[in-house]
């Protein structure tokens, strides 16, 4: 199972990875605030001192999954962005694709973590709420990046509001997965797909 | 305080406004989930035996929050979708811009209850996922209805795909605000709100 880097022995590396992993699917499933640690724990089967040992507090713990979280997000959207032979309307919707193929394969159950983690705390969490909002930033300047690059090869307009077009597709990227839990319909999330396409072109 | 109507007599009335007020703020802060009934009673100031009598569970109580949500939710919607006086775009943009002003009014805390909802229970709870579907989709029906006013007055081309923008309407609306509670940026829900305008015209 530990194929990775090892920060500090097999064991201890495996426990952090299992608790991070437990956690994530205890968060999407139930949301931060009514996980516990204990529940973490539980479902990781790892010590008890482990936690605090690796995470230092629940809040901490939030964090970085958080970050691995949006690590894999970028790392997914950069998959695509970087596929030179595609027009930039073909990336943004073969990543969009891949989103929903992933959320169909969750049997409809979970949609991105950080739209999961803003309902849930970041009115009351000042510390998770500007993490999220870094993630945010994260993805949003990922995509206003390859909209300029949209632009420079004359698949956008030059005069073309490309912060604007990037504000819409972060949103319609969160909202469409939460209208997605509640009506199971590949349909409408293939037509927002078309959407976001659209808004990479012309 | 009761002014409204009276289904049976003053104070048990009065109860069950209570109570379901008090459902909506819990609910929209710590989510369905992690509120339970003690909680909304506490809150409500209202006898243990009240909340079974009116609502008989939990599950029903959130089914009549939702309903009452969206009912307030669509009365917006149409209290700008009846202004004849203004172009398609611009009724559009009025009830995103009310929304606006509704969440920055909350200190950026309550995004849709319906986002909160379907985050919260939709991969867990059957009966309330058919619930928020059912109000995801009177929103929607009442976008397109709107969307084909447009087309009618010609500030829609003939060939627009009204389902696939309506849809895309309704993701905005849903994802704009969950974005909001993490950056808290009137900035970002104002370049959303000019694509809405957007998509009910040309």
């Amino acid at each position: 199972m530990s194929t990775g880097k090892r920060a500090g022995g097999g064991r201890p590396t495996t426990y952090r990875k299992l608790m991070l992993a437990e956690g994530e699917r205890l968060f999407h499933l139930r949301g931060f605030r009514a996980t516990t640690v204990n529940d973490i724990l539980e479902a990781a089967g790892v010590p008890k001192g482990s936690f605090y040992h690796y995470f230092g507090s629940k809040a901490k713990f939030g964090a970085v999954v958080i970050e691995d979280y949006t690590n894999a997000q970028i790392e997914l959207f950069r998959s695509w962005a970087d596929r030179d032979g595609l027009s930039i309307a073909e990336r943004f919707g073969g990543y969009f694709d891949d989103m929903i193929r992933d959320f169909v394969s969750s049997d409809y159950s979970t949609s991105c973590l950080l739209s999961r983690f803003a309902s849930d705390v970041a009115a009351t969490d000042p510390g998770l709420r500007s993490k999220i909002n870094e993630s945010y930033a994260r993805l949003y300047s990922a995509y206003v990046e390859l909209l300029g690059v949209a632009r420079e090869r004359g698949e956008l307009a030059a005069g073309a509001d490309i912060a604007g077009r990037a504000a819409t597709i972060l949103a319609l990227v969160q909202g469409a997965f939460v209208v997605g839990l509640a009506n199971r319909n590949v349909d409408y999330l293939q037509s927002v797909a078309k959407n976001i396409r659209d808004l990479a072109a012309a």
